[in-house]
């Protein structure tokens, strides 16, 4: 195993939601009251048995977007730190970028999760679902 | 955008612990003593920059051992409930195999990082490095 490995991740589905661009964007799905749309694609419905309005979700999106060659950002809310390592931010600029956020669901449609604390633009593609460990689905 | 886009994530570190085995892996990392060192690999390193013993991250893993193709699993803690779709799990089978961790950092030795909370087995790749939004690493 070498760093050259690598893997290959397929969506799942695709956020929509009101949000075009990225100025427009919560920083993040805690300062969010966004609302919007999880559609799952249908290969993966199976996938959806026993989510249910009121959960709380994690959710993993490819922020297709994003910059994945810079290693060091400024701090958005302190700049006078100088710039930081990216690891030690939630900057959607990262080599692998991948977000994480916890959302509330709002109502189960199907394939269509609706969904607040949006955090994304809309399209962005969505990776994974996950019980949030947080709050939200009862432990299983 | 459709469903079969794909996107290419490259590991940027691996773990080194002492589990060798699924078997022996705690079922998550709230639940794990382990500890154990994140190697980084050498490109990464300007990344790390303000990262420090005592806080905590969120760390992304490529499962590279775990099942894709399985959509519906027994949950752990109660079997009676049947199958689950597995996007209401922390199943480290699932389309994309990415796991979500939080960890403690004891130590940053240049590209090592002591950590506990491993809940992984030696070798798994690591995809990223976040600042936790539940505790841990002052807001940035």
């Amino acid at each position: 195993m070498t760093a050259t490995q690598q893997f290959t991740a397929t969506p799942i589905g695709m956020v929509h939601c009101r949000l075009k661009s990225k100025a427009e964007v919560p920083k993040n799905y805690s300062e969010s009251s966004e609302t919007g749309i999880l559609e799952i694609y249908p290969a993966y419905l199976e996938g959806l048995k026993g989510l249910k309005a009121g959960q709380t979700i994690m959710v993993l999106f490819w922020l297709h977007q994003a910059q994945r060659d810079l290693l060091q950002v400024y701090p958005r809310v302190d700049r006078s730190r100088g710039l930081q390592g990216v690891f030690t931010t939630r900057s959607p600029m990262r080599p692998n970028p991948i977000a994480v956020s916890e959302l509330k669901v709002l109502a189960v449609r199907g394939l269509e999760l609706e969904v607040s604390g949006i955090d994304m633009i809309d399209g962005t593609p969505i990776l994974d679902i996950k019980r949030s460990l947080s709050t939200g689905l009862e432990r299983s």
